[in-house]
């Protein structure tokens, strides 16, 4: 087993070379090996033509330890990227049974007779490491082979984000941490409420003399991430990272939902679970994307009873019973018209707790008085509401993702408070 | 005056190499390269460092026409990107006077005064045609030079989008339009229903046939979308690409929903508009995706009444009036259940059309009578229901948006049916 020091990305896709796709792909594999300590000097694209993708697998393989290579594994005659692997490596691709059955079964499951194309993704490169693919059928593999002397590696990922990261995350972290010899301890502080670069100019001295464990901003649209991140070369170093925590605690403290990888919905999950309450959500500009989001969460039916997507006034009026005088006095989008969604929804669903979200996302449908961007959240118990206004900036759709941020966090609050 | 046909892009940043940033202007420059009938074989990603940045350089002058070089032309001394591509070049950087100008111009209209480093944006390589930044102070640049007696350019673009994309619409665009000769003509056709193995096996003689207009699949996740391509080199050429696409419609029209570029949720958005009528969504695992995705459109309000997250059974029955009968004897996931939740939400927000999903969402959940990915969704109007029943194959998430993709098919189905 040889220590992976360096890797590089190799992306295939002539979508990426006539610009229809942006590649996010390498955006996360690059991050994640930032995360793990291994260099990365060079990002390529090539399109799936032989000849390029072998050169450039070859150069690749010539200056860093692993090749990352995502795309053109598909059942096409175009998707050529295990045989030019296999080719650069200097093996045969072989016929591989388990995937043989892996892609009946799929197919079988959707009630679609696989074509004969669908069998050539059953062809592996011989001595490679097979990785199963849990979000469509094109495996990935892992090629051991060798570059004047120094053993190398190829990994190759499927194209579709969906797929690439899920076979990184259950397949090819584990696989780098054990190739990599000092190991990353890391801990994430998540913020909410506070602009990233007022965070970072509180916390700069910190930044600016770290060395490790050293503490780096990450950006997220709506929140403030930091991430802690202690080298460790042997088992038995101290872990540093506490002490570091408690600094950022004393200055940041108000803003901190999670020191963790807890996502707010899920923070805002188990406040839910403990008190054994169902909530639901009442929207109007984020027209279901708040409960949308919170079930992405698996497991979630024990404390989400459901919602309303209020998105006419009728609809306010009929199914959330808001007062036609409400709405015609205040407006649809007040903390009047919010309060009273997040009573009708709780009174209409029976659950123990509500929000309701109402606001101008735009582009049309500002005034001066009410501009693009505002917005109302209420969140309604049996003990009264917890209502704000907010002026959120960007894009349609940057303001629905961040009221549906806030709605979760306004929860939280009320949740933490009583 | 040398004509381009080939070009590649070289993105210079740290940032990218660790993930911190997604390469938008790549994708941004790729696609206008590919309207201008320019081939790009190559993108690649290098830090700010002076080998690597000259090296690479190098090689892609070795075998493209024009290299597109992007970032690192900031004031700081970890900016090389000019002083790298002047010695790639051969040529000396020399002080350009109007870019002095331009620096203390931009820097008094602010009510700042620049420091030292800014002036060294105002060193550009001997003899190149410097591009104004409109959006910053970093100039741009566009070297003529030769490699192995071809004549090649360099241009130079600075790293932040907006001054990125302004430079090139104000300056390369028309540079590359003097040093091109043909164009692309392009039309897409976007299917569902089929899958892209399948889609690719029926068009096969075309897709391998093919010279000029060209055919080639896309693949997008639950979709399958095929661009058409016609490279034209003169004014009064022949548009080829009906009859092409004739062929297309001949064997696979059943599947296409668009000719163009209206996704799904844009094409239900118009046949709603055509015949004024409101849809609204009860959903139980999709839990509010299909509204908030409809709801991603701008100007959605007039043809979107709203919809109902019915996750709980008794907020199907209470609000849905799913008859508990129903629920009992058939089950949550069923089409009974699917209809009556349909016309439930048609009777509940008064809209003339509703669509229905229910569904095994996983991970847990599922039996094997009802397997995880068992969907079904159901479109309830005045003269009826269309009911499917589907089986999604992957992650709860994946899942969940392949329903979501589904609900708007049938949705489109049955607006054009009746």
């Amino acid at each position: 087993m040889s220590t992976i020091y360096s890797a590089e990305l190799l992306t295939v896709g002539t979508e990426i070379l006539m610009g229809q796709i942006v590649n996010t792909n390498a955006a996360f594999l690059a991050k994640e090996l930032a995360f793990l300590g291994i260099t990365s000097h060079y990002q390529t694209v090539v399109g799936d033509n032989h000849d390029r993708l072998v050169a450039t697998l070859r150069t690749a393989l010539s200056r860093s330890d692993c090749v990352i290579m995502t795309g053109g594994l598909g059942p096409t005659a175009d998707d050529i990227s295990m045989a030019c692997a296999a080719e650069a490596a200097g093996v045969r691709l072989v016929w591989d049974e388990e995937c043989e059955r892996a892609i009946s079964t799929y197919f079988t499951s959707l009630g679609r007779t696989p074509t004969h194309n669908n069998y050539k993704q059953a062809m592996m490169p011989e001595g490679a490491i097979v990785l199963p693919n849990h979000n469509g059928t094109a495996p990935g593999a892992i090629i051991t082979t060798a570059f004047e002397g120094r053993t190398r590696y190829i990994i190759l990922l499927p194209g579709p984000p969906s797929e690439n990261q899920l076979m990184f995350n259950e397949a090819v972290r584990p696989f780098l941490e054990r190739h990599t010899h000092s190991r990353l301890n890391t801990t994430f502080v998540r913020m909410i409420g506070i602009g990233e670069s007022e965070a970072e100019t509180r916390l700069a001295d910190l930044i600016e003399n770290q060395e490790n464990p050293t503490i780096a901003p990450y950006a997220s649209e709506g929140e403030v991430m930091f991430r802690i991140t202690q080298r460790m070369d042997n088992e038995d170093d101290p872990d540093l990272r506490g002490e570091l925590l408690e600094v950022v605690t004393e200055r940041l403290g108000a803003f901190i939902y999670e020191v963790g990888t807890r996502s707010l919905p899920e923070v805002v999950k188990d406040l839910l679970t403990e008190r054994h309450w169902q909530v639901s959500f009442a929207e109007s500009c984020t027209a279901g994307l708040v409960a949308a989001t919170f079930a992405d969460l698996p497991g979630v039916s024990s404390v989400l009873a459901g919602g309303i997507v209020s998105y006419a006034d009728s609809v306010k009026e009929k199914l959330l019973n808001v007062p036609r005088r409400t709405l015609e006095e205040c407006g649809a989008v007040s903390a009047e018209t919010a309060e009273a969604m997040a009573a009708g929804c709780r009174q209409a669903t029976g659950s123990q707790i509500s929000v309701a979200v109402t606001g101008v996302a735009g582009p049309d449908g500002g005034s001066d008085d009410k501009p693009v961007g505002l917005v109302y959240i209420s969140v309604a118990d049996a003990d009264g509401f917890l209502t704000r206004k907010f002026y959120f900036r960007g894009t349609r759709a940057k303001i629905r993702r961040i009221a549906t941020l806030n709605a979760f966090n306004l929860l939280r609050m009320r949740l933490q408070e009583n």
